[in-house]
Parts: C-alpha cells; structure tokens; sequence
C-alpha cells in the first residue's frame, strides 16, 4: 500500500499542499452534522494528530459517520493550508474506506484515562498520547545510544542472558530450568540433581553483563553491552522492575576521569538528541508530566558535571543532617535523599560522586591509595539522583584475588576474569546505565511500569 | 589518558606522519636483536595492527624485550611512512611501558588455533584475528539493522522477555522461576503450585517477540523489535542455539508485497553498511574463511530479488526430484537442499517463496482466497537457504479465531491479540530475521558458535 506517513506531511508539508495525497490512520475523534463531518486521525508516526473533512457527497457518508474510536480508516483527499485554524492544514476528502472498524466497547475512549487503568491494557495504551510520546522517545533514546558509541568505534557486545555462575553478587537471580517441577530430579543426597539440566548445571537469568563485557574491552578497547537484565527481587516500587534493559561500556587504557568523561559526554549526546527529534512529545512531557523537565535537561546539557569525592561530600552533608531522615556520615552508603541534595541544592547541576569506602561497593573496584577507598563512581542528576553508576576496575592480580579472599569469594568461579589479569591486564573502567531509569528521567514519568512496553514486576506478568 | 587509536592513524594517516603519537594495545608478536627490536601490536581498534620498532637506546630495552605475546603496552614515538614495506607505517619508538604483562602460559601463541580449542576460552578469543573480524562485523551488523530501521521512522520495542504464556507454540521453552527447586510447593493434586512463584503464575522465557510486537504496529504502524530469544531445543547443531537474538519487524496498513520490499531492503542495507564499514574484515573473511563471500554479497546487493508462489516452486522442484534426498511434493515443507537448489541453481540470486499450505505455517498467518494457503513468505539466499520467514497476518477476527478452533489454540489465552482485530483492524505484516544467522551469513562462519560472544547451546553454558 502507498500510504504516506503523517509525520512526512508535517515535516515536508510545502511539497504536499493542494495534492492529493492517501493516508492510513486511526480515529481519535469523529463528529457529524448532517452534511459533514471532522475525524481526528492518528497514524503513530507523529505526535500532532491530522484533521480530516468529509461531506456528503460521499457515498458511504454515512457508514464513515457511524465509525467509532479506534477504527483503522484510509484516507485520501487534498492537503489544505488552514492558516486560522489551530492545526497548520487539513485533508478534504475525496474517499475514505474502512480498514478496520471499532467495536463499540473499545477502551480508549476520548477522556483521559489514568496510567493506573492504562496498565491494565498495555496491548492498548500505546494509542494515547502519553504512550505514543513515552515509546516514541523511549526508542529514541535507544538508538542515540547506540549512535553514540558506534559513533565513537565501540564494539556493541551481546552479553549473555542465562547465566551459570551464581557469583555475580549483584542481587536475587531468576533460575533457568527444563527440569520436570513436578518431579524434579534429586542426588542421593536429596539436592537437586541439575546434571540433568538443559545446560548440565544449575542456570539463571543475568543480573549484569560487565564481567564478560570486561573480555571484551580487554581485546577491542572499548565496548558497550545494551540488553535485558533480571532481578528476582520482592520490590513493589515506583522504580523497580523484574526484567529491563542495561547499558554497560567498559573502556581499555582508561581511569575513572576517562570514565566519568564518557558519562558526561553520553548523557549529553542522548539529551541533545532527544530534544531535537522528539520535540513534540518532549513539550508534551513538559506541559503534561513534569513541569520542569525541559529546563532541567537544557541545564544538563550545558552544565560541565561537577567532581566531588565522596569524602567531601560527606563533610557537606553532614553540616545539613537536620534535612534528612537518615543521617550521614562517614561510611554509610548515599541515600535518594542526600543524593538529591547534593545535585539539586549544592551543586544545582549533575554530579561525579568518587571514591566510596570499600565496605559499600563491589569486590572488583579498583582499591585506591588509601586502602580505604575504591574508583567507584556514581553520576547524580537533579529529579532523580543516582542514575549511572561505575567504577575502575581492579587490575592487579594480587589485589584482586586478595579482595575476593576477603570477601569469600571462589577464585575458581572467576578463573576467566582473573585471566584478564594474567594476560596483558590494562587500566579499565566502565559504568551501567538503566535504561530505564534514563528513560523516566528524559520523560519524567515517574512509575517503571509506564516506560517498559510490558512491565514484569512481582505478581505481574501479563501479555 | 590520551591515547590514539590505531584505526585513526590508519584512517587519517596524514595527519599524524612524522608526529610524536602514543598508542596502547596487546602484543601480538615481539621479535629483538642485541640492539632492537619489533614489536607488532594491536588495539583492537582497527583489523590491521601497528608495527613498532625500538632501539637500546631505550633504559627499558631488556624489559621490553622480554616480554609475551599478549602484554599491553603503551607507546610513544613517531609516526614514520614505510614506502617498501607492506605496512603503510610503523612507529619509532622513543618510550614504551608496560602496563600489563602477559604469563608465559598465554594461551593464544602465534600459531593458528583451532576453532574448537578457541571454544573453550572465549573470554580470550575476540583477541584473535578471526573473532576480532566477526565481533566488530556482528556489531556493525546490528547497528546497521538500528539504523535502516529508525531512518524510516520505525519505533524499535523491547517486547518482554519473560513470558507468562505458554501458547507461543514456536518451540520448547525454558522455565523461569525463583520457588525452592529442592522443595517444589504442590497443589493438593500434586501439580505444581505455580501461585507461590515470582510471578504468581507459571513463566517461560519467550521464543518470539511477535505477537507483543504487532500491538505496537496497530499503535505506531512500523515497529521493529531487536533482542534475545530462546529455545529449549535438545538440538546440537552448527545452526542452533538456546539463546539468540531477533528481529522482527510489523508493519501495518501493508501486506505481504510490502513486507518483502522491506525485507529486500534492509538486506541490501546492512550488506552496503558492513561492506563499507568493514572492508579489512570483509577481505580477511573472503581469503581466509569463505572463498566466495563477497562475490556472493555483491550479488544479492545488486539483484532484484526473485518473487515465486510455494506452488510455482514445488513443480519447478519436482522435476528435479532425482536431485533431492527429500523427494518433494505439494503440502510438504522446503528442506534446506530444495531451499538451496532454488535460489542457487534455479535464481542464482535470493528469492522470496510465497503461499504456503496453511496446515504448515502457524496459525497467526492470513488465508488465501483460495482457503488452502496462507499469505507466508520466506526469503532463501544462496549459501544459506532460509534468512527471513514472514507474513501477513490474518486481520479477519472471525477468520483467525476459526483457525484457532482449528488448532486447538484456547481464545482466552490471546483475548489481548484478537483485541487488535477488533479495534480497528488493519492490513499488516512482518517477519523474523535471526540475528545469528545473519552475521553467519555475512561473515562466512559455518558454526553458530563462533558468532555468538558467549555461545548457550545444550550443556554448555560458560562464563
């Protein structure tokens, strides 16, 4: 079928005017008189929806008349400038044909729904405004992403998903099985007796794609990882989810600055991107979801990022612990709380946290000078707080295995990650993004279930 | 730290001839006399490595000489032209420090290893020529499919990957769970008491991404998905893997001649792309892994591809039947040899098989006015066979829940699928193209397992 798009009608519209031109859509709205009427259309291709009038000469007039909310229609008819109306043209039609009526219980119906009853038809939501806009910006942000390392020579890296080392320490995994549940295989010693598994061993869903990400770094220098990653956790929060997506570059020859400069430079690049090709949707968030989201973004993108250690960010909050509900000191690890403070109060721009006290952060963090601190690093950005987090890895040997000793760690569970330390081991650095949590923070949707086409969280796994 | 690639010396040479740079990366071979020495090194940057050349005059002389293939090493000098020499450049080295060294039980020698034996360390393998070549085709490769895609405007989805269905019917699936393996909770009829897992329900991991997919094309109209799925299939061959990655594409208000217009299209795209982007990696795999690749490539970019009904296909077979171990008739399916002989000695160029028997194509797939075929499409290319299978899907809601009757499918559980045939219904289509298969297909790799970073296939699951 040629059917042009109503995003090419908007964004070329001089070459369209006074043309005949056929369009595919569904209806937003439909209002007759006796002799003609409007339909509002919508094709998903561009947030501002298209007018259509229609008259009586028509000779189905009538069956278009009786058309519901949600009906598929193709239009054709002529492209006409309406300088006084709201909308900047309209198609005066010459026919219009049913592609697929609307039963008269569809939904969607005109008023605005809540994102809670939105939920409960995710197959549906993404005809309204709000998700047209969330999903639209949520694969744009996906795809400047990977132009931005691709741009830069990274190696994109498919990490695996089902797992078989249990270590990865980073939260409750999912387990992976084709064992019968109704009679699973035992040991004489009645544990599971998984050699009989797919795999020949106990497997589970992936909590993090670094480790394998770091084999690669250590053989193309720069990598990143962009795919789904799991966590069986009990949490019925506003910002957790059971399944979503990660990215995690890992870079070669590079120390925590090289690493918090990538940071910067990427959350810039997928702003300024976001900002320019979905503008549209992004002044609908701005009007509709989060007053000042476009402010706080403008800001972002212009601000250098401020760099404070997490020593001196201790002192500073500290002198304000009257603010918080749980109180700061040295060695604790950062709440939403202080986080927020610290970017929107002290800094009022997105800030480098660095160097954490070892106890708080993980076994593979490069151990600094002190030998009390670690190269990690979180990035903190007004509305949110942590939204990238990271760290420089530990690329001496005896140090590591040292660290994994004291953290009763298995060498053995980890032979191909020491390796990487036996053999040409260079200073590395990488940081995770979640996907998600950066699509909520360009949108300003606050709930995870309303930027992930399918939400998976405890309970809930429809469709 | 502020290191130059190799693949920008190499690609903006002139730049930096007869310029003090510094460059870091991996030894690949290191050869000395009493007073210099060769050193050839690579980054991973660029396929062709950097060869550098130093002399006694260096304090370090003897601790660089000593060291291991496989030792990072970071460089400075200058750039000089090599006119004689078969590498354009080299650089005089007036530092090098090594900033890993590398044991002497390196596994990766200078010999040529075995793929089988490189299966077996995969954490190390990308650093050698061949897997350096396939990481960064298979990177280009799926950036390439981003592109083709979001340059026509398709919204690109991440449809779940934990799925509470168990109807997908495309192949065996993997269970997921968190409940106690060893102490399964039972109803009391001994079934499985799935209400006590994660989900509150029984979950799998998905085979398809397709039917989530189409809700979003009734929604934006052209939609792409790009992620992992899996298979439980106890199948150990060189084409099959538990885990893998799609594509699948949904285009509405199109039909099955759209679909294959845009699956030739973005063939010919990500071929162009990594034709361009990758022509050292191009060139290694066409004299070293598969003589006639880019002959082959350069064909199906610059060929219409042949478009033929299943029926027209199997009398053109059929009289070719002493040629086939699988004699063929009409209501069988293609085998790969008839798939093969078709676009090979038949077309010699990719064609599209259309119009299957329906009692051998799924269920989703729209009928024929003749009411014995089905609006299918597969896309053979010569080397391979099948690449992409697709079809137009069945819009008609009585139609499709007729089919499912027929298959025993029960309605409730696809009350969200027959949904979007009754709110406005449309014309629509799309296809699956694996992601492996492709990259095996645009490299020459015979084995899944080598295009596969981490590769999941029955008992093996490493790292």
């Amino acid at each position: 079928m040629d059917l042009l798009t109503i995003r090419e009608l908007f964004k070329n519209r001089e070459e369209y005017l006074d043309k005949k031109v056929t369009v595919g859509g569904w209806i937003r709205s439909i209002r007759d008189s006796k002799t003609f009427g409007f339909i509002v259309v919508n094709d998903g291709s561009y947030f501002e929806p298209l007018q259509i009038v229609y008259h009586d000469k028509m000779e189905n007039f009538d069956v278009i008349s009786k058309q519901n909310v949600g009906a598929a229609i193709v239009v054709t008819g002529t492209l006409v400038a309406t300088p006084q109306a709201k909308q900047p043209f309209e198609i005066q039609a010459d026919e219009i044909s049913v592609e697929g009526a609307s039963a008269p219980d569809y939904p969607l119906q005109k008023k605005r729904h809540s994102f809670e009853y939105l939920r409960t038809i995710s197959h549906l939501r993404p005809r309204t405004n709000t998700f047209q806009a969330v999903f639209r910006v949520r694969s744009l942000i996906a795809y400047a992403i990977h132009q931005f390392f691709q741009e830069r020579g990274f190696v994109y890296v498919h990490t695996p998903l089902i797992t078989g080392s249990d270590c990865e320490g980073a939260g409750e995994m999912f387990r992976v099985t084709t064992l019968d549940m109704e009679n699973v295989p035992k040991n004489p010693d009645g544990t599971v007796d998984y050699s009989q598994d797919f795999f020949g061993k106990e497997t589970s869903l992936t909590v993090s794609g670094q480790l394998n990400g770091e084999t690669f770094a250590q053989a193309f220098r720069s990598i990143y990882t962009f795919g789904p990653t799991f966590r069986a956790e009990n949490s019925n929060t506003t910002r957790h989810a059971a399944e979503f997506w990660m990215i995690e570059p890992e870079i070669a020859f590079a120390d925590l600055d090289d690493n918090m400069d990538l940071a910067e430079a990427m959350l810039k690049y997928v702003i300024s991107y976001v900002l320019e090709n979905a503008p549209e949707e992004m002044n609908f968030f701005n009007s509709f979801v989060d007053k000042g989201l476009l402010g706080r973004l403008q800001n972002v993108v212009s601000s250098d990022f401020a760099r404070v250690t997490y020593t001196e960010a201790v002192e500073l909050l500290e002198k304000n612990n009257e603010k918080f509900e749980y109180k700061v000191h040295w060695g604790t690890d950062l709440q939403t709380e202080h986080e927020r403070y610290l970017t929107e109060e002290v800094y009022k721009r997105p800030v480098f946290v660095t160097d954490y006290p070892k106890e708080i952060k993980a076994f593979y963090m490069k151990l600094n000078e002190d030998g009390k601190t670690v190269a990690a690093v979180d990035c903190l950005v007004p509305g949110i707080g942590e939204i990238i987090g990271g760290s420089q890895r530990e690329d001496d040997y005896d140090k590591l295995t040292e660290r994994m000793k004291e953290m009763n760690l298995n060498e053995e569970d980890y032979k191909f990650y020491l390796d990487l330390r036996k053999y040409g081991s260079t200073r590395h650095a990488g940081f995770g993004l979640g996907f998600e949590r950066c699509v909520m923070y360009l949108t300003g949707m606050s709930n995870i279930r309303d930027v992930v086409p399918f939400p998976r969280t405890v309970n809930n796994c429809e469709l």
